[in-house]
């Protein structure tokens, strides 16, 4: 374990890396992902074996670099699930990193260490990655901001790849301003500028939540309602969301053996609780499956997309509960993923973007509230946190 | 109580003033005490019968106009104790803020609503005062970085006065690198920018708290021992820490009479549970009282400004517990203030800056661990808390 403390790897930076003296993010600190590259350093994917299998990196990934050279200083490399392959954050290589909203409890991942060393004060903000929750996951578990982008709007070059049709980077941060200041830096293009002027409510997704934390999500929109546009609700998955959920995985299966497959194959590395039986049935989609399962997503993302159309934003929240517990079983937390897959799925298939916010607590530990936008609507959802703010979190 | 939730008072701005498009905080949000004068707003003092019979304000406070200037907006005005005569939080009129870290217990005072907004996401950072523990209580009870400046290093012009021998304006922030861009806004001159070489251990501060609050902030000094000169156990106050508590009370007791006596004579307004007790027994101390209290006071300046010289820190807990819950009885809040004062009054007697940070939790519920610097070492702590975060919180 690293003296810093268990969001950070053991092969963490040596010194920290100072950012530029000017710039919009001039003298805030981050931590980034162990999935970004950074010069001189090894990434490790959440794995041992894949670390030691790797070499140093030769340069830094571009949406570091654009972090640096706006201003921000890198304190730190920051554990993950193994391969990005979960949104528990349970790493049984390098410990879960603590919760510190919530302790004794799971912080979310995949991008579970930049959701902790943020949520604790580490450092201002950090640098994760979005495939099917692993932004929203943590930051709605610690109580964080979280931004989850339009596929392709944050440069993915030199990060390892999970799943590519849904891979995304996305931050974290305590703050509403400077979520937004963060996200001016690293957003590719200008994005849709349009005035948010509807509001949809999915009725169907906060059903899929624990009732208390779909309360506190309704609480932030009723205290809100001077602000926001009239509610109305929608189903958005008429079917259910097991479709959605389950042609996900499928693609997400297949596409991220592709990628580690050979890899795995040849190295046979130790894989944690969770993740070996989730790799092992990554290796028995067939091209078919994938294909069948692409069909779905069509579908569900036709649907999405016409219902948050320019101008409109789509209510859900974040997380169907607190987080687990450490202790919680292994079948536990397989029906955990299965409820946040229904949930995040939909903007992971669509392809567009999702914000989350800290709503409040339930028993003392957060809860997220989440808003999906049109292509491009990522500036829309981080000016709407700024506007919503007043109204979390109490 | 106000829509926008218990952080905010009831008189609250009816839109957020917007900062200068440009500057070192631009893009950024925060929220204002309840004490600071804003132009075209009524300040109340967290007692409403103030409020009632004073006018809108004709200007805003420097430091506020500073934030603004600087890029800041300001999104609204926070609750506080009444007069800031407490650090408990706990507002009769208002409503208690809640404690988003620690739901159901108290937020910590007087700049309570500030640190809730700020723990909760409702803004980035926000702007408080510390007399007696004003800022670093609530900062250390909701998990946030907080700064009581050296005396006089931040402009409290449009300020309300509480006691002007201690009253020092601070701030709270989630980040490290936030806190200290606030910082190069707000403080007034050059400070005294010495490099840190020596760090002294309060043994006999660190004895007034609870062993496990104690031991949260000893774990962030044995972690950041690579960082860190090494420590030296010292004690600070030979004789015990009740004669500076209560020459602190005494002389605070006078200025505030001095100030708000003839006011509250004639009012007679309503005062909550324990402000009312205070208040009266500040009406008792005698010239007599105050001047035997001011040369204890110099004394104990004397022997902290020559235990922390240029380049030392002092190392001490900043509050002795973590909150107490909201149902506690008087007779525990007043146990809990008397063995807050003796661990606040060691930067207040003598005109010191401190630093908190989060250093951890304990059943769950954030404390802080402080730092108290020479004269104009505020720069230094912000340095500090920069370099410490990684090894903070967790």
């Amino acid at each position: 374990m690293s003296a810093r403390g268990s969001a950070f790897v053991p092969h963490d930076l040596a010194a920290p890396i100072p950012g530029a003296a000017q710039g919009p993010l001039a003298g805030l600190t981050c931590a980034i992902k162990d999935m970004y590259a950074i010069a001189g350093e090894r990434t490790g994917a959440g794995n041992p074996e894949w670390l030691a299998t790797h070499p140093r990196e030769t340069s830094t990934a571009p949406s570091v670099q654009k972090l640096l050279d706006a201003g921000a200083t890198v304190i730190g490399k920051t554990v993950c699930d193994e391969f990005f392959f979960s949104v528990t954050g349970a790493n049984a290589h390098y410990g879960t990193p603590i919760n510190p909203r919530a302790p004794g409890r799971l912080p979310g991942g995949s991008s579970s260490g930049s959701a902790s060393a943020t949520a604790a004060g580490a450092c201002d903000f950090a640098l994760g990655s979005d495939t099917g929750g692993s932004v929203r996951i943590p930051a709605s578990l610690c109580g964080l901001y979280g931004l989850r982008p339009t596929l392709g709007r944050v440069d993915l070059a030199g990060a390892m790849a999970m799943a590519p049709s849904f891979d995304t980077g996305g931050w974290f941060a305590c703050g509403p301003g400077l979520m937004r200041k963060v996200g001016a830096v690293l957003l590719l293009g200008a994005g849709e500028r349009v005035r948010i002027n509807r509001l949809l409510v999915a009725a169907d997704s906060f059903a899929q939540a624990d009732p208390e934390a779909a309360a506190a999500g309704e609480r932030v929109l009723r205290r809100a309602v001077q602000v926001l546009p009239a509610p109305e609700r929608v189903a958005i998955s008429p079917e259910g969301f097991d479709a959605w959920r389950q042609c996900f995985r499928a693609i997400q299966g297949r596409e991220i053996w592709e990628i580690y497959g050979a890899w795995i194959q040849e190295n046979r590395p130790g894989l944690g609780p969770g993740v070996r039986e989730r790799i092992d049935y990554a290796a028995t989609v067939t091209a078919e499956e994938a294909a069948s399962a692409r069909r779905i997503q069509a579908e569900a993302r036709a649907r999405v997309r016409g219902l948050v159309e320019p101008g409109t934003i789509l209510a859900l929240p974040t997380a169907p509960s607190i987080a687990p517990t450490i202790a919680v079983s292994q079948a536990a937390l397989d029906h955990f993923r299965a409820r946040v897959m229904a949930l995040t799925c939909v903007a992971g298939l669509s392809g567009l973007p999702q914000i989350t916010l800290p709503a409040g607590t339930v028993d003392g530990c957060p809860v997220g509230l989440s808003f999906i936008a049109w292509e491009g609507g990522d500036e829309a959802l981080l000016d709407l946190a700024v506007t919503l703010a007043p109204y979390c979190g109490q």
